[in-house]
C-alpha cells in the first residue's frame, strides 16, 4: 500500500484527488505544516526538501505534484486520466501542469513566503502586494488559452483537471474574485460534482 | 519539420540539446529577449506565456521545458532518453525536472527578473542580494541527494542531464562557485564532451 503525505491547503489536494480517481490503495499521512513538521528529522528523510506532496511507493517515494500526477495516471491506466498512447497530447497535460507550478504555484507564494527569496521584511510585503495582480493575471491567460472547455483539455478529464482546480482554490484567499473568470469558475462547480473530489476533501477536511 | 524558438543564456538549452540528441528535424529560431521580441504579437501567437522555449510541430505547439523534454523522449523512444516503459523511474525523471523548473529556475530567476514578484526597486535588490544563498542550498540538495552518478538517474543518461546541464551553467554567473559541487562539476564536463551538447552551443552560439 502506498503513504500519501499531505497538508490542508497546499497543493497536495491535486495528488489526493488523483489518488483518488484511481482507486488506489493508500495511506494518507497529515504533515502539521503549521508546526514546521515538514522541516522535522523524520519528514526530511521522506522528503529532503521539506515540502509536500510525497508518495510513498514499493519502489521509493516521489515527490513534485506534476510528477505524482503523471505517475497515477500511467500506474493505473484503467482510469484513463492521460492520453497515454499520444506523446502530443500528453505534453500539453504537461505544459499546463508545468505552468502550474512554475508559475501561477510560484505567484501564489509570494503572498506567504516571500521570505524564500529576500530577507527585507519591506521586500516581503512588497512581494505580498504585488501577488494578487499576478494571480489574475494568470488566470486571464488560462481562461483565455488553456481550458478548451469544460475540461482543461476538453472533452476527456485529466489529471489536469485536479491541479487547476487546487489552484483555482487559492483565489478567493490570495485576493482574487474567481467569479472574474467563467470558465474557471465553471471548472470548479464541475469539479466538486465529482465523488472523487468530494473524497479527497472529506479526507483533509477530518485529518 | 518542427520549428524550435529558442534564446540564448536561458533554459531553452534543454531542449535544444535534446533535439540534438535525438536527431531530430527542425528547424531553430532565435528570439531577441533582449529587445523584448517574446512581448511582441508574433511571438504571443507562438507563445502568449511570452517566454521561451516552444516547439511548434505538426500537431500544434508545445511550451515548457519538463514537457518538451519528456515529449522528445517519448516521440524519439529509440534515443532511449528516458524510460519509457517504467512508469516509477519516468516519474523519478520528471519530479527531478520539476524540481528545476519550479525551485531551481525560479530561484536564479530572482536575481533577474524580481520586477515579476514586486514593484519596489528595494524589494528587487533584496531579491537579487539572497538568490546566490538559494541557488547554493538548490545545489547542495542536488549534488547531496539527486544525482546518482555518473548522470542524473545512474548509468542512463537522461532528458534530466540536459536540463541540469543548462541550470549548472547559471551558478557562476549567479554568483556562486560551481567547483564546490564535485559531483556536478563531473556532470557538466561529461556533458560538454557530448557531440548533442556541443551542436547545441555551436547553434546558440552562431545564432
Amino acid at each position: 500500500m502506498m503513504t500519501f503525505y499531505f497538508a490542508p491547503g497546499t497543493c497536495s489536494l491535486a495528488s489526493h484527488i488523483v489518488l483518488e480517481e484511481v482507486g488506489a490503495a493508500y495511506r494518507a499521512v497529515r504533515i502539521d505544516t503549521g508546526k514546521g513538521e515538514q522541516y522535522g528529522s523524520a519528514y526530511r528523510e521522506i522528503n529532503p526538501k521539506s515540502r509536500v506532496p510525497a508518495l510513498s511507493t514499493d519502489r521509493g517515494i516521489l515527490t513534485e505534484t506534476p510528477a505524482i500526477l503523471a505517475f497515477l495516471a500511467q500506474a493505473y491506466p484503467d482510469a484513463g486520466l492521460a492520453p497515454l498512447d499520444d506523446p502530443f497530447a500528453f505534453a500539453e497535460i504537461q505544459a499546463f501542469n508545468s505552468y502550474l507550478c512554475s508559475t501561477v504555484h510560484v505567484a501564489h507564494a509570494h503572498g506567504r513566503r516571500g521570505s524564500r527569496w529576500a530577507d527585507d521584511p519591506a521586500a516581503v510585503a512588497a512581494m505580498k502586494a504585488k501577488m494578487p495582480g499576478n494571480m489574475a493575471a494568470c488566470f486571464e491567460l488560462i481562461e483565455a488559452t488553456m481550458v478548451a472547455g469544460p475540461w482543461v483539455m476538453g472533452a476527456r478529464y485529466s489529471i489536469a483537471d485536479a491541479y487547476l482546480y487546487t489552484i483555482a482554490g487559492w483565489l478567493a484567499g490570495d485576493g482574487v474574485d474567481p467569479a472574474r473568470f467563467d470558465r474557471i469558475a465553471d471548472h470548479t462547480r464541475a469539479m466538486e460534482k465529482r465523488p472523487a473530489v468530494q473524497a479527497a476533501l472529506a479526507a483533509v477536511g477530518s485529518s
